[in-house]
């Protein structure tokens, strides 16, 4: 079923689609995993760090639906599905039970580290094909280099 | 690792946290199927759809948090991952790519009938060893239960 | 036309329904009859009461919907048409033309004391068939013998 | 008892009054149709159907608690009691149960129309005696005529 | 100096003009005086009238500036300076020093009648000559007989 | 097609009709004509005007809304398309290119008046057949002689 | 009638009290006086001063509440009445009719400029004998003070 | 003096005012002790812990409110003096002085352990003679054990 | 353990310490009595002075927190818990169960009357060696009088 | 009259500003159109698409200030009177009266990929010669796939 | 150029001025070295520390305008040029790069230290000459000392 | 101390990391030289600008916050202490004292075209290395050509 009309030629929705279902999947896991530590997260700075993971998930949710969107609207259809973002997201996942406030800053370190490396990937591989997508995931990632600096800055 | 202690008995505490964790996974996935048909949905009345999902989506969030908020304040340990979701829920998926808007409000019908089943169940359980437990479920049911209502008014 | 499945078995959508209806009709009287002393209430505390009784209106109109859409969820069609709540209401009309300060407190502590009574008996009968229902008319009542409260104090 | 002087002379005070009196007892009657096909609608049109009765809801119950204090304000007691609109009003009733989405616009088409020419002669005969009254009388018209158009257009 | 060229010919602009400075010295009279009795009320409803009197001033002194603010818009310059206020307005003043809440009310009402007797004259006057102005003078007769209302039937 | 069903008889159908999209036409293009000059303004009072000019455009927006949607009510469809303000606005255009200060000021002035004439005219032309028409234009004029004495004050 | 028992001694009493009377009288002619220029100011300037003297006017008001609240609190009865505020007010009144925008900012820094002299001196006199009166009278001639900056700042 | 007619038989009543008047001490005290160490508490965690302990206070204030309203509600006169807390309530005290951030998070762990423990038995006591008041108890047991499991968190 | 650096030399620290710990003292023991009052009052007033009651208790709130973080910042640890505050206020008490509306007020008087006495006496203390902290005690002072004001005109 | 000096190279100025040029006359045509439909849309999806189409219209209102500021900017002088609109725009017209939804929606299909296509033309051009430009118009872009892909998905 | 005519004496105005130059820059610097190591900071304390350095910002931007406004509004104009703070501040500048939160606490201590010790220097200077600039610099001190106070706490 | 790991190679980041310390450094002289004449500022058009400069300011102000943090992001520290600002600020510094406002403008094209300048090279330098930070110089840009043509324009 053909729904909508892409701005873009084949080739080229296919890439930008590509890297759309790639920071989508990536998104949603990242906001599943901040929640999954903002719940079992113990130590001296639970509260903080409590508080902290939801903006990351606040940001992850909004961005989520930002790419998803944007691959509707150059007519590729996005996959959020659970299964979906178990098999493909680029994130490790954590183990069960309480967490150390030390060791969740560190998780989230490497989480949003690895999720950075792709969305870079991805805005190089957008450039080209389409502009508007690009500066979308530009956006994303300034968000999540923020956060990144901050979890690095709280590991010292 | 014991970290907080229980206002309960072990046993009631493992029928209420199993509650807990059944509602949690029910509602995330309940949230992430609504986003899933939110950006997939076609049809003439794609708008009016499109806008109802994101309530739930809202509604699932909001009760999946005070469900996993509500495990950990009694001592159990929550359970939110990607994978977790993907092969505990109740909710049977959907298929990938657009979905006509009929097929939709049938979806979600299901959806919702499925996750209500389980709830009416847990606030079965939940009775004798924990009414504040039980009394989160209640309202979280109400929710649900009107969506339903909603969605199968629709589907006259 | 069955619209809408219930979660409920049928004797049990019977007696929920029942006290579902009868709440709606007593809501809906109630607000119109402190509307109707808000308009026509004279006396040195005029203004005092003519506010505090908007405040049961709205109280009672929310309420009024929330028990309506309820009956919906349960798949049992509410009636708060203007006759069926002239015929049924547990409410005692008033008299027509200005009625003094004085009176407007009886009127209120007579009426929210007959809605109260009702409202009582309802949670029994729900307690069983439906605890979500129950709820929703624990809930109500707070609100009801708060007011009752009120007003009985200043009829000191 | 006489409680508030009237600006306007006896003659016209009683043809103001009537027009008033009149007035509330349809919009009370239109708020609560308008409640009742809110709860009662079904079929694909159900939610936006469903959302634009709560519009209508809000206008007449604003409107209604004009026109009341506006009867009080020139001295006449207004009366809004079920009963009494049950009995005086110029709005059909409508059935009991579900009623589909295709049947509530024809429905609120009719209401609207009702109580619209009625407002007309109301405006008309209120014109000499009281241009104050009648300045609400035009502001609510407007706003009805505007809910009429839009269920018209609905139901082409 | 001719500054603003009216919509009106010269007579007519005079008697709208007449009218509108009229509005003005009472209603900026009617917000001192209400400031005055805020002030000075006592008794066991000092609290309810200390209210009730700041909403006469916020609706008097907005009414004030539209009808200044009309009078400029048909080039008559409006004066609601201190002296043209005491001198020209058709409000009896009050006496200095404490005043008894039975008493305000008195006063009010009294106020509240002088004004509007002179409100419904200028609505008379400006018919004719300018709906534009008779439109606002309605608007605020309106509020103005509503606080009359209130004021009475605090009076009983 | 005939859609909507007018409360009018048909000539005083076809008058209201023509005096709402004369209207219409009139507030786009003072819209337009305003934001022209809003982005092309210079000069040392460029800050105050260009901000001034908006609150034109702000107003000029909602009453063409107004009174389109008024149109549609009474039955007859609006023309707000820009071929049709070009071709029927009652306002002088400007030229291309930068604007003094005070010579938009002049500007502002001269489009007012041409309004608003036309606007009095309509507000003659409509108090027979349809006061709710008429009240809606009435209010409009009294917004639009506003602006006129303020530009007119500044032209000092 | 005594009525509020004083936290002062008499003395002191009539020495505050004085002070805050004068305050009064001053601040309710200062709202009046920037109004009636609000009204009446003509020239290039016109929007910024027009929109200038309404902040003074809702500073003057408060300020004028203030201290008259603060009057009655220390048991002295405040006068704010037309005549009382016409005939002790220590600001130079205006001629009537249009004024020039440069004469408005020099009206506007005389003004200021009286009730400043006169304020300082109120601070001097209340602060021995209420420290609290004079914390007020503080609070408020620094607001008048940089009223008076900024518009000897625009009368260069 | 009988003021409020209970809803309740005298012993459901005096059963359900003791639960009622036992909380209201404990929420009093809990209020109080949680303001003292927001005031003293010293240590690197302090910022945090200052701003969390005012959230306690915020919950238990409201709460407080509730269940002294709720006793007046069913006709118990509820006794919230300082004395009465002082004497009776479930709360150990703490010594006066700076208190280390670690000492904060066990003195409100112990504080609200003791208060849950008496809540969830007033939950037990109510059940039967009044659901309304145990609904709202089991409502504040679910914050103050949220509050239980977040200092918990923060003492590993 | 001295934790803060005091800005005051030991004497004065010492007089000023004591300053704000007996109007902190004072400030919760107000805010106790106003809430006591507040649920317990009846007569015919019962909501005016419910209301009024409620807004004593916010200033008072949040008065005692600004005297208890002021101590803090100059060094001294405040003290403000129930026995603390039972034992060392300057408020009578009240004694248990209903209380007449008129006596309400009596009380409202006498209590703030004893606070005033012992504020007027801190700021005369703390001039000297605190102006920072005299100037808090000044703008409660003021608060405090206000109310004293207005419960004393209900008391006419 | 050269204003404004540019940031860049003559021919460039050239380049961006008619590509600026060229999106403000899409833009604002693009109001317009959205408006004409918004007015005279009918069929049994009115509500749905009435309240679509004024997000397109407060979507495309914004945007062309954006775009007509930004050629101010650049020094070049924004162009978006009605004849200019009429006459330069990208959009087909529409026909006069009553459109049927489904007919509105493809309207606004075409609409809005004519002015894409536009768009996507104007961000090439000025990606060497402006990026700053050419930004905002990748944010216009996004905003209007998004809006296609929207009538797209209605249009199955 | 004499602009501002000053309410003080010339030997006044010169000691005023002094204290509010100095205050400013005092302040302006203190908002530069907060921004500063809330940008640079690091450490477990990071976020904590991170977001009550920026309520250092906000309130020393706020009251840095204050004292400049001040200084105009006494006639003397104010200096907040980014050199003249750098050359004249009272605050110990830090060094470049990431700074520990250990450290960070450290140096707020010292600078608000230093600040502070200045500002009651101030206090008492300014005291004779202008009660009104005093009262500003007194609200300010409050301020830091407050937050020298939280500072401190954190660093036990 | 590496505390900070960033996505970009080393070249990269010194390229990168200098053009953000530039932006910070012009962006905070922006706002203090802002602040300054927004202080300062005498003539005619004083309130016009008093206000448009603090929009600057709060503009400057978010936007040098922006980069800093973007700095750190990348691993940079961010430099923005007094001494930095006034040594290596691209913006000419003012004289002290009042300034006319005709010069303000001057003073404002000047220091908006010096930073603009330098802001259009970092956008070049930063194209490749890192298109993250070039998207946010790409904003900041945007905004300051819009301040720096509403200053010319005020220029003419």
């Amino acid at each position: 079923m053909t729904v909508v009309k892409s701005s873009l030629a084949d080739p080229d929705r296919k890439t930008v689609g590509d890297a759309l279902q790639g920071a989508l999947v990536d998104l949603v896991d990242l906001s599943l995993l901040a929640k999954q530590v903002h719940w079992n997260v113990v130590g001296p700075r639970f509260r903080s760090i409590h508080l902290q993971l939801d903006e990351v998930v606040t940001t992850a949710r909004t961005h989520s639906d930002t790419v998803a969107e944007r691959a509707s609207a150059i007519g590729v259809t996005p996959d959020g599905r659970a299964r979906t973002v178990a098999e493909t997201s680029g994130i490790d996942t954590v183990t069960d039970g309480w967490v150390k406030d030390t060791e969740v800053v560190e998780i989230m370190v490497a989480a949003l580290d690895a999720v950075i490396v792709r969305m870079r990937e991805r805005i190089g591989t957008t450039d080209e094909p389409d502009p508007v997508s690009q500066d979308l995931l530009i956006g994303i990632t300034a968000d999540l280099e923020k956060f990144h600096w901050m979890f690095q800055a709280e590991n010292v």
